[in-house]
């Protein structure tokens, strides 16, 4: 039973997300459906994040074991053969065979894009958040997602009615800042000066993640930029495990699951490297 | 009549291009519908460039005389909040009653997106022509792509079919290169390293175009940079003026329309600045 783990990045507009559901299209289904066609039996994907519908990944990583023998550079075109284009899988690797995406993965980094000015780019609306008027202070959002580093209970920042056996949390890193965009590619910082709107990003890294929290999180940041509330409110809101304190969900299209990480020694040596199954932002 | 220069933005996907046709959404068709509602009579918008079905634009310029005062602040909200997202006024200046948004223009500058490696990013798949298989000689591109400079026939790059009185045109400037965005904003060099696609732009001002000449140049380029083709056989194809001399027709949806240049004095003077009527890539 060779077992994989699959790169997997994809345009979550208009998709149920990634866990197969009863109706809808979703990630996990549609490479299952591959799979299963390669492989001659149901084969199951574990993916290391549950991402919801719209939310997008360049970096989503699954684990899979098949039964019949084939190397990482055929399954990877075999896939990409039968996904639609919104579906690539960039890249395969031979793992241990207890391998698991989701219960190995050390830390998950996801990022969200928020596009601040007037007109919005047609380019980016399927992408960003389109937040018009006038420049947040990004240097308050920065300051105020600071403070949701470390381990806290984030029960003010779940999706309501989700049932958690416990909302705390570990978040290694949580960043606000203008430009360093995972999508686009490196690029200078662009201040929003008045005319131009500028791209501001949150990128957040944890262990786990709650239902909805990175959104909810940036929901509450553009509160703080707005400056409808202060820096110190986000630290109230995580005090009151309350949803009702924190700020709106923000919308899915801004999202991406950036990388994991996994503990050293969970995938094989790597043997012959191929080229290209790598996919650009 | 009060005359306004528009700048416009436009994903192109799915549309049958700028012009209006008989049957499908054009953007001049979209803005010619917006301003009618407007004004309360048709409105002829006056396009700098005619881009084809499926191509998009960052910086689009038309001409429109209103019989309606407007302030250009206005103008801007009220269009777009007549026009699908995938199109966006970004800009309106005053224009002197004589502008002519084609007639005026000094120069077009066009880009064409490449993404040259195994796996596709299905962030690109509607904005850049995917070139898989091994690294492109992106040194003999552009050492191509500089042999086009100057006035020349390019009856050798126009879609076979068309009837245009010449085929004489100037190109001021063409550069083909890594990196270079001005899609997703500035960004290093991204070099083929073998894992990562690159992104190869195709850069081309001149005072104005053949049908398909862009990416028809595009096309012929990239057989130089498949080492299919010598860098001087440039050369020779334009001296055939004929078609068939030439590469395959570059798909649209790499192709944008990225800036139009006027000469001096045939806008207005900008008077009270308004903030945020710009779109970023």
């Amino acid at each position: 039973m060779p077992t994989f783990k699959l790169t997997i990045a994809y345009d979550g507009t208009g998709l149920v997300g990634w866990q197969r559901q009863a109706s809808g299209i979703s990630i996990q289904g549609l490479l299952e459906d591959a799979l299963r066609e390669l492989d001659g039996r149901h084969v199951e994907v574990a993916g290391a994040g549950r991402t919801d519908a719209g939310v997008h990944a360049l970096g989503q990583v699954a684990s899979v074991s098949l039964t019949r023998a084939i190397d990482r550079g055929t399954l990877v075109r075999a896939l990409n053969s039968r996904l639609p284009e919104s579906v690539r899988v960039v890249d395969a690797t031979d793992a241990a065979p207890s391998f698991h995406a989701r219960f190995d993965a050390r830390s998950k980094t996801y990022c969200y894009r928020i596009l601040n000015g007037e007109v919005m780019s047609p380019f980016e609306r399927a992408y960003a958040w389109h937040v018009p008027g006038s420049a947040l202070d990004v240097a308050a959002m920065a300051s105020a997602a600071r403070l949701l580093e470390g381990r806290h209970d984030f029960a003010a920042f779940q999706a309501s009615g989700s049932d958690t056996s416990t909302t705390e949390r570990e978040v290694f890193s949580s960043r606000a800042r203008y430009g360093s965009d995972p999508l686009r590619g490196a690029g200078d910082p662009q201040p929003f000066d008045g005319m131009a709107p500028g791209l501001i990003t949150y990128e957040i890294a944890g262990a786990g993640f709650l239902r909805h929290m990175v959104r909810t999180i940036v929901g509450t940041l553009v509160e703080v930029g707005r400056g409808r509330r202060p820096v110190a409110w986000v630290s109230e809101v995580l005090r009151s495990r309350d949803r009702a304190e924190a700020g709106p969900t923000a919308p899915a299209e801004g999202l991406f699951l950036v990388s994991l990480d996994y503990r050293d020694g969970v995938t094989l040596p790597a043997g012959d490297r191929e080229l290209g199954h790598r996919v650009s932002g």
